[in-house]
């Protein structure tokens, strides 16, 4: 495989490719290192490689730290084992973009993933690295799309499974997770006092690979062929600016990673796009340190709708700050009857119905193109990452029903005063 | 286009391709009629020329019956207006074949399409007609999935659009119909009625397109992409058996036409699948039938969990029973409770979560290989058309969930009993 060694951010010590997530050093977080000579010198040939993969990431397998070979390779959408994730449509949003005063926004739909959200992608790569290395147990620290995901490739799998989650978690997430036969352990907490307690588990249950906590350089990853994905659709092309959510950062920083491999090796052509990373109010300790011009976040209680991105101790956060600032890009918030309003404007210029942690990303989308920061010739992906179906509390009350007897006199009634007929 | 005439399945009179639904003559319903002769003779080429088309249902635009070129061609997965269906996985569920005791069991996973069930096919070709013909309103008369994809679909084309459900529906399914700024229409009583409702409606609005009640020849032919999908992502050949739900029976005998398309032109090699059926006991008037030697349906008042299936007086129904018969197939029907199994079954072995539709599906696989009618050699494929974030009270309070304090002995002590670590 591509992969070398797993690296400290900060001092660069290596180590192997192992259930390692933290230095020894100097408690820096590890992530996984490549050489990517074995691709050739020839990037058209890697295209066509590519293209001739499967309909899932398991196409980008020479970027991933797997073992040889695409773990998918197969028929095109037919995949042997687990849950194919990934190929999702990357649609040209003009309605969106002429309501903004834009000329090109693209959305990244990554709700159309097996359990609707970018996790899929994540937790397909860290659950094929979790069973090379042995394990028998998946689990993770989860804000609900995770839960989901874990629980839904354990059971594709047949693997045990732990979910934790925050007690006060939307319904759906939980149901969407139960179903799937997992044990779900809901946490009198947010979800930073979950991570705590997952990370305490993870030194003591040595069959469990909690995929973002032991595993978490391997999960990272597979945020990477988001930036691939859009890079492919685009033409083997980079955007000009990419809008993304932040909760530990994880997600932002690693489609920049993606992006630069790519341009890198020469399989893409343009530079690395400005990042803009999306927070709500109510949780944005990364978009509070960018405005105050820090290098770190200061942990904080969340408090808003967008529970998928309530995490106030940001892992990746100093990570996310430098990207915003390297790349021209920024990092916003927005408060949540901003998220709900973008919620609305998502579906009604692109029929696409987007969870709260979208509705962050359309109204920083909003936000930038109102303060005149977009210019109008740049081509901007939005990416959005999860499902509306999750997040109901947030649509509920915002249009009207129009209930009628069965009869065509009651609907004349009803609509009079419409006038559209 | 290939499509030629809307031709009366009755009498075989033939009308213009507008927006014609029933014969003036027999009052048959139509049916788009095609000359396939442009394809040329040469199937291997017709393979190519899909295989180079886009990663949707336009990839299969030669047998649609819409105005010349694939409306969406286009770079893979970037699909300029409207909302790309189609091109869901067909995933191997080996674990739920080992459960049923059968061998080579496939899921075709539709509810991977953009609004979560298999009506963004039908919706994507009625609208694209819609269009061609020059109506300016979408409306339908829905069991909730329809009303989802229509509202979905004309806020991608910025067109007005009428939803008619019945008003005991799901809030999940109001709730994802509503955000795209639709009209809502939730009507007193059951689909049959809104249905009644519509079609009169359908008289007396010239600018409405009504999917499928007027556009209905239009709408039904976008379920043969499922059997196009199915036949290629298994090489180009067909399954021994299909298993699919009916509610009108649109869906179920559009399947078969798609199979039979496609060996009568050579692209696909092998015979009609044998077609089994699947609706639920509290809304089974074709599977009574069936099971009474029936050519035709007795209408029935639904009552049943699996709101979706639920049309007592199913359109179809009579080609269903044909169909059924035809293929060595059958119609069955399961209880509310397996269908919540099945729910549980399918989510559990294959990591699918699927709305009561799918566990209709699911129930009757299980239900046919129970009582020994799937020869153990066969290659069968179940159609899941929806998803299970859409019909959440099927779940709850069908797993527990474990509460506890955000501590490692809190843990510990809950999962003592579990002997599992
Ligand atoms: C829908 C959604 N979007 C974005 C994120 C952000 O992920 P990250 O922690 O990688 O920043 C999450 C995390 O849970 C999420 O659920
Ligand atoms: C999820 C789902 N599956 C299957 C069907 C059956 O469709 P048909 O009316 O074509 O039989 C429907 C119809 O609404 C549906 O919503
Ligand atoms: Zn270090
Ligand atoms: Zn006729």
């Amino acid at each position: 495989m591509p992969a070398t060694a797993l690296k400290c951010r900060e001092c660069k010590a290596e180590y192997p490719l192992e259930a390692h997530f933290v230095c020894s050093n100097c408690f820096g977080p590890l992530e996984v290192a490549y050489d990517f000579s074995a691709l050739g010198a020839d990037p058209a040939q890697t295209r066509r490689r590519i293209q001739a993969g499967p309909q899932n990431i398991w196409r980008y397998s020479d970027f991933l730290p797997l073992q040889g070979g695409s773990p998918g390779a197969s028929t095109r959408g037919a995949s042997r084992s687990g849950l194919p994730a990934g190929c999702t449509p990357l649609i040209r949003a003009d309605r969106l973009a002429a309501e903004l005063g834009l000329k090109e926004v693209w959305v990244k739909n990554d709700a159309a993933n097996p359990t609707h959200s970018f996790k899929d992608r994540v937790v397909s790569v860290a659950t094929h690295r979790a069973r090379e290395l042995g394990f028998d147990t998946l689990a993770c620290a989860s804000t609900g799309n995770l839960a989901n995901a874990v629980a839904a490739q354990a059971s594709a799998f047949g693997m045990r499974s732990y979910v934790f989650i925050p007690s006060d978690l939307e319904e759906q997430k939980i149901l969407a997770t139960g179903v799937y036969g997992t044990n779900v352990v809901a946490v009198k907490g947010n979800y930073d006092d979950v991570n705590r307690l997952c990370t305490e588990l993870s030194g003591e249950r040595a069959g469990w690979a909690f995929v973002n906590v032991n595993m978490r350089p391997y999960y990272a990853e597979g945020s990477k062929t988001l930036a691939y994905e859009i890079s492919e659709q685009l033409g083997f092309t980079t955007p000009d600016r990419i809008v993304s959510p932040i909760a530990s950062g994880s997600l932002f920083t690693k489609i920049a990673k993606g992006f630069e491999e790519w341009l890198e090796l020469g399989i893409a052509t343009g530079s690395l796009p400005k990042m803009n990373g999306a927070q709500a109010a109510g949780c944005s300790p990364v978009a509070t340190a960018y405005a105050n011009g820090h290098d770190v976040c200061r942990p904080v209680k969340p408090d808003t709708i967008a529970k998928s991105l309530a995490i106030g101790n940001p892992a990746d956060g100093p990570y996310a700050l430098e990207l915003a600032r390297r790349s021209g890009g920024g990092i916003d918030m927005v408060t949540d009857d901003e998220i709900r309003e973008g919620i609305g404007l998502l579906a009604s210029t692109t029929g696409v119905f987007t969870e709260t942690a979208g509705g962050v990303t359309t109204a920083v989308l909003k936000k930038l193109a109102e303060r005149g920061e977009i210019d109008p010739e740049e081509r901007v992906v939005i990416v959005i990452t999860g499902e509306g179906l999750k997040t109901l509390d947030a649509v509920r009350d915002t249009f009207t029903t129009h209930t009628i007897e069965p009869s065509f006199d009651a609907f004349e009634a009803e609509f009079a005063v419409a006038g559209s007929h």
